[in-house]
């Protein structure tokens, strides 16, 4: 077994003294991502600056089988990321050039590290831009997007990550490069390109990124409609969905959350409503404002309290902006809250809302939920005091009943924020073991020592713990004292 | 090793005596798929009523070593279906029930054996349909779509069949079910249903497809026009899309198939133009109206020498007409032809289509274009005469030349035909071996033995024929004495 003191020397000849860092010190940055309950210190951080650098590291662990665990932002909210102690933790961060925006091919080719809003900001000048778009979007990088399939609030109409990626670079663990998809609509041989979107860093490591660019729509107008009851607010939603109008987003907020959010970006809410739902129109002029009529009757049919449209920019802004800021505004009705990630089936929406509320009454701990309505993906916030005694465990088990809820009406334990290490014992609820072994065999197919981001992702099997003796998995590598609590606040929602 | 009667035996266990067929003049029809030149005699044929049959008769297979080589309808143009001679050649026509049409969740749960067409016709009356549209549509099924991951005219806008399934159940070679995706957008865990979509019957046999459905636009027109140069077309088809309009369909035809549609249809197109667009744009009429406007303007700027919206649904009917017999009437322009099924990123048009015509030139054989322009999808039909001697050699190097064209301009060998047993040795122009190693190590990842579908799709690595010694592939077994010649005619272009 190579020690730190050679590994650290081998990988300075690939990247240079000042890019691996072997001091605690210098490593804390590197312990946890988005989800900072979640810390282990790394046995050294590597920041290569070239796709070459990058197969040449992984060569370098590869042959001395150390863990490899790829870093992009470190933005992530469910600890995919999280550094395994006897490994190197992998950062993309120099990879960070927009190597160019192709206008005639609607492409950008850009580096992993490069951050999801800077691809639309070098798009602009050409009318065009990129269409996922995760709250994080300021500060998350693209290929952590490809690594989560991330979404976002225009995700309805416009993709996850997969639906926008044209192709991949990939190196695998063993430091040889792929190149996965291409230009054309399909490929032949198996879609590699989707299993690496979404693959958590498991299977290869992303150094460059195709993406396809969308033109900027002429228009966009948002509704804001406040409801008497979720019930009317959820039903509405299936009805416009179900009028064959795709909105640009359509978000549902809860009376917390939009007592909260008004409170803080006055953005006009009506307070007293049980429930908001923003609705967004965009396309050319005649078509948004034919939308924009039907779906006002049909707000009107679903008992509607309240209907506005945004006039100009600055009113469509505002209406955002008490959206976006609603995580860090209901952080402030609560010393602690518990973000969720599940999504179900848009036709239980009514019927999952209120549970989650009859849970609350149970709990005795408030919600709040803030989310992508149109697409199913819930975001409760439970709020709770870490302080006073027995509740953080009402929350994780609240938190842990809203998911096997979504799980049961045919929803799952993840919209957008991955599995990692937050969420690796609720796949067994999701998944058989029939269903987690052929992950697992999906995942020697690239990676036979189990190396890339172990113990990530996909559980053992319960019958099968036999089964990949080639891994060193051993949970209590991965946690610090303080893991399997939850999330303490946070603004990465997305 | 079992012997044909022994397994018959088996099998007849599990579906009945009248569902395993054994004589070689019932078993004819089977030999071969939409290309009659690769024909194999099955050493049987099973045809399972349901998904439990289908699982008991892999496991039978499996239990024994036996090849099995999943069916759908029949239609496809790649030989992916082509029987293996010491193997079950499994037929899924029986399992060709609707499920069932959710109106309120737009999704259709249908059986494999399914006819694309009949999917709309059923969803027809709650005013929905299913996006991908071969051109097989009213015969092929909705599981040899799955497993080739066919288009259609409408793939441009409304994506091909991995965009537009939900869910699919699957059988793995051992007999055992996964159900894959789900009712939303994303799910954790690698993505399997994508793996599975476009993998030719190698991962598994899909038993239970649930797809997407879109509401029927309310108006479609179809601008057509004629041009004097291919070069002006195919860079109005750039300009189209480059100004951020997605026609429902983009096609495109030149001189020859022109002239043998128009004869065949009277469509109305102008005979004496050297290239023809037929673009169709749909969606709510104002959205429509604008939309005809700004193409118009378009294909004016592009030297368009004649352009015509249609009038009504009739003359909208009509347009089509002549696109979709243009394979049948070029067939009688000449004795045979071969049809190709390339793609290329959609900026070399003008530079591909100029190319074919030079080396038209050069082979000394006419070739017809009739294809999918919007996503750069070729479909290039060489004009030959099998019984002039050296044409048929002509024609295949001729076919070979275009596809290597595909590939060195960055675009691949198939575009929704499938590789199968047809193109398996292109594959190598389009991926390195390193790929192909992965590839098999993928499907290696479902089917350890290789049994399931073996010699399709993915061609030994040349400098690791060493690999795979699990499988049993010999291409002569494939192969009657025919094969390895072109498809001659055939009405089954997408």
């Amino acid at each position: 077994m190579v020690t730190r003191k050679e590994l650290a020397a081998l990988l300075t000849v690939v990247v240079g003294a000042e890019h691996v860092i072997e001091d605690d010190e210098s490593k804390k940055p590197f312990e946890c991502d988005g989800i900072s309950v979640y810390q282990v210190m790394p046995m050294l951080v590597v920041l290569p600056a070239n796709s070459e650098q990058v197969a040449a590291v992984l060569r370098v662990c590869h042959q001395h089988k150390i863990p490899v665990v790829p870093r992009g932002a470190g933005t992530g909210l469910s600890a995919g990321a999280l550094p395994h102690r006897e490994g190197v933790l992998l950062s993309l961060s120099r990879l960070d050039r927009i190597i160019s925006i192709e206008p005639d091919r609607a492409v950008a080719v850009v580096q992993p590290g490069v951050r999801n809003i800077a691809i639309s900001d070098a798009a602009k000048p050409y009318g065009l831009f990129y269409g996922p778009d995760p709250s994080s979007q300021i500060a998350c990088s693209i290929g952590g997007n490809v690594a989560e399939n991330a979404g976002g609030v225009h995700c309805l109409k416009y993709g996850l990550t997969i639906h926008n990626v044209v192709a991949l670079e990939m190196i695998d663990i063993t430091g040889e490069r792929f190149k996965l998809g291409g230009g054309s609509l399909d490929q032949p041989g198996f879609d590699l390109l989707a299993i690496l979107t979404g693959s958590e860093g498991m299977l290869g490591v992303v150094t460059e990124v195709t993406v396809q660019l969308l033109p900027i729509p002429d228009v966009a107008q948002v509704l804001l409609a406040g409801f008497d009851s979720l019930t009317y607010a959820a039903d509405a939603v299936g009805a416009i969905i179900g009028h064959g109008i795709i909105p640009g987003g359509l978000e549902m907020m809860d009376r917390y959350a939009i007592q909260a959010a008004e409170d803080f970006a006055k953005a006009g809410y009506p307070k007293d409503a049980e429930a908001l739902l923003l609705c967004e129109l965009d396309g050319n002029a005649a078509e948004v404002n034919d939308q924009i009529d039907r779906v006002s009757t049909i707000l009107s049919e679903h008992h509607a309290s309240s209907i506005r449209v945004s006039a100009d920019e600055q009113e469509r802004a505002l209406m955002w902006k008490g959206r976006k800021s609603a995580f860090p505004a209901v952080g402030r009705l609560s010393p602690d809250y518990y973000c969720m990630d599940g999504t179900i089936p848009r036709r239980h929406l009514a019927h999952v809302l209120t549970e989650i509320h009859r849970m609350s009454d149970q709990f005795g701990l408030r919600v709040a939920n803030v989310f992508h309505a149109g697409d199913g993906n819930l975001h409760p916030l439970i709020l709770f005091d870490a302080n006073q005694s027995g509740e953080l465990e009402k929350a994780e088990k609240f938190g842990a009943d809203i998911l096997a809820l979504c799980v049961k009406v045919g929803g799952c334990i993840t919209g957008e924020h991955g599995v990692g290490s937050e969420k690796i014992n609720q796949m067994r609820e999701q998944f058989t073991d029939l269903e987690l072994s052929q992950f697992h065999r999906l995942k020697e197919a690239f990676d036979v020592d189990g190396t890339l981001n172990p113990g990530k992702g996909i559980p053992e099997p319960k019958h099968c713990q036999e089964y990949r003796t080639l891994t060193n998995f051993d949970a209590s590598t991965f946690l610090s004292s303080t893991a399997n609590r939850p999330e303490m606040g946070g603004e990465n929602d997305r």
